[in-house]
């Protein structure tokens, strides 16, 4: 898989998807989705092949009504092995919660941003590190496994670009205090490819490559260009979502996460292995459509998989 | 601009963007647009900057009635300096259009795939070359330049991959008949990173990097990774239509050509100058829209191009 160029050198043979689209996909919708058509995506998401899917967040169903039924939710999940179900809880309480319905792997998340964080969870980034002692340190306790995220690392829609070594420093911490990977999100959308290059060589100059993974939006049209430039690095765990789903908040109707089908399309097309079924994703992203009642930006279920007509 | 990885050492400061929206973006539209309408998108595109346009095609009204108005258009057409407005002329008839019109540029296309050539043109790829011969040399001779375009070069819709030794053999052939430069297409946005180093890598080891230039669909979102793989191999010519205008015509609603404000956004992020108003392109890719009465796939006109808020 060597060239001229060396160029693809050190793309790794296999890589792994981490899919958000029950969570991060959904959670930004305004009507409230049913939980049969949750189950129902998700159950796609696991005929497809993802063994690594966040399935909700035990937040207060105050700030996120769409989540409030995480707790039965766990309860109804088919759970095949070999799957990890994944659910944000950003505090003790949303642990407790976590615990009860007898889920395995936890995230929290910070970001990367002063301003976003605040506005976000009203507190400053320190004080968000410290919080998660409350809730990283019991879940591990409790046999959990904790995920990380950082995000605004390619720009924050208040401060503008933020310091990769301010990034680096909190991505580190969350490792320090029990995450076994921490996925660093373009939450805007902004990334270019030469920025991908500096943030990430930074990261990997101090993190293991296993501890990192990346989470691109397509918000305006790179996220695979800069997909490829992890790739380039080594990186081999990237987060999506089928059909694009989880819309930018800031851009309403513009793109998002980008879209599962698309990234694995391009990765296989590339030797890449992944364990995924490409034709599978392309229907689950047809049922994260039907789920939330409008066409998503992905572009693979849209232009279907094959380059052969008939 | 160089970094430890040496990834991004062979990219070019600048690149040159050739726009391609009046034709290839106009000319699967069903509905007829209006002389008037399409003026006002071309004058849109010499604000941004754009100083390559391919205005129009001089084929017959009956293959394709929404250029008829070709003859009409170049006579109508504001003329700025520094700004060349080239034309599609699959013959030699169109090229006496053409000539009468004053047009200083012509572009001849031919596919890499000998089914998809039968299918568009009815010849061989061979008689289509042979053909070429009263056209580029009667248009060099009046003092024209002349672009190729072979398209398929990333795979065709009848016979799947192409090989690399065929499209370069083509690719030389239309230089040697005379084309300044050769336009390679991913007519069905079926490319992937790794592929796209070994075409690139093939054409580069025979043909001097300023007669390539790439012409990227985004029809699987992988257009911008496939660029940047260009860019990572010192091209430095690529062709693009404001707002993705020009759809796939084998997948009706899909993303076709790569949207000219996304090829942009990266470029520029990237510090690689374009002499474009980015700006002033996504002002563009919203003309397009209104001229085609719809959104259109580019995703930089949608989400804009600021970072920050407000």
């Amino acid at each position: 898989m060597t060239n001229g160029s060396g160029l693809m050198d050190r793309v790794a043979d296999r890589v792994s998807v981490y899919e958000v689209s029950p969570r991060d996909g959904l959670q930004n919708e305004r009507s409230i989705v049913p939980m049969s058509a949750k189950l129902e995506l998700i159950s796609a998401l696991v005929d497809a092949g993802l063994s690594r899917i966040e399935a909700t967040s035990f937040v207060s169903p105050k700030w996120i009504p769409q989540l409030a039924d995480a707790d039965e939710l766990f309860k109804a999940l088919r759970r095949p092995p070999g799957v990890t179900f994944s659910a944000l809880c950003p505090n003790p309480r949303g642990l407790e919660r976590a615990r009860a319905a007898g889920v395995q792997e936890i995230a929290v998340f910070v970001s990367a941003s002063e301003t976003h964080n605040k506005r976000n969870v009203n507190m400053s980034i320190a004080r968000s590190l410290e919080g998660f002692e409350d809730t990283i340190g019991p879940a591990r306790e409790a046999g959990m496994s904790v995920r990380g995220y950082v995000s605004c690392v390619w720009g924050c829609p208040f401060e503008g670009e933020i310091s990769a070594d301010a990034s680096l420093r909190i991505a580190k911490k969350l490792i320090e205090l029990g995450c076994y990977q921490v996925s660093l999100g373009d939450t805007i959308g902004a990334g270019t490819p030469r920025q991908t290059v500096r943030i990430m060589e930074r990261m990997l100059a101090e993190i293991p490559v296993d501890a990192l993974a990346m989470h691109m939006h397509d918000t305006r049209g790179t996220a695979l260009a800069n997909v490829l430039v992890g790739l380039e690095l080594g990186v081999r765990h990237f987060d999506a979502s089928v059909g694009g789903l989880g819309g930018c908040p800031y851009a309403p109707g513009a793109a998002g996460n980008v879209a599962t089908e698309d990234l694995v399309y391009m990765l296989h097309g590339m030797g890449v292995a992944t364990g995924l079924d490409l034709e599978l994703l392309v229907h689950a992203g047809r049922v994260a459509e039907s789920v939330v009642g409008r066409a998503l930006p992905g572009k693979v279920h849209q232009s279907g998989v094959r380059i052969r007509r008939g």
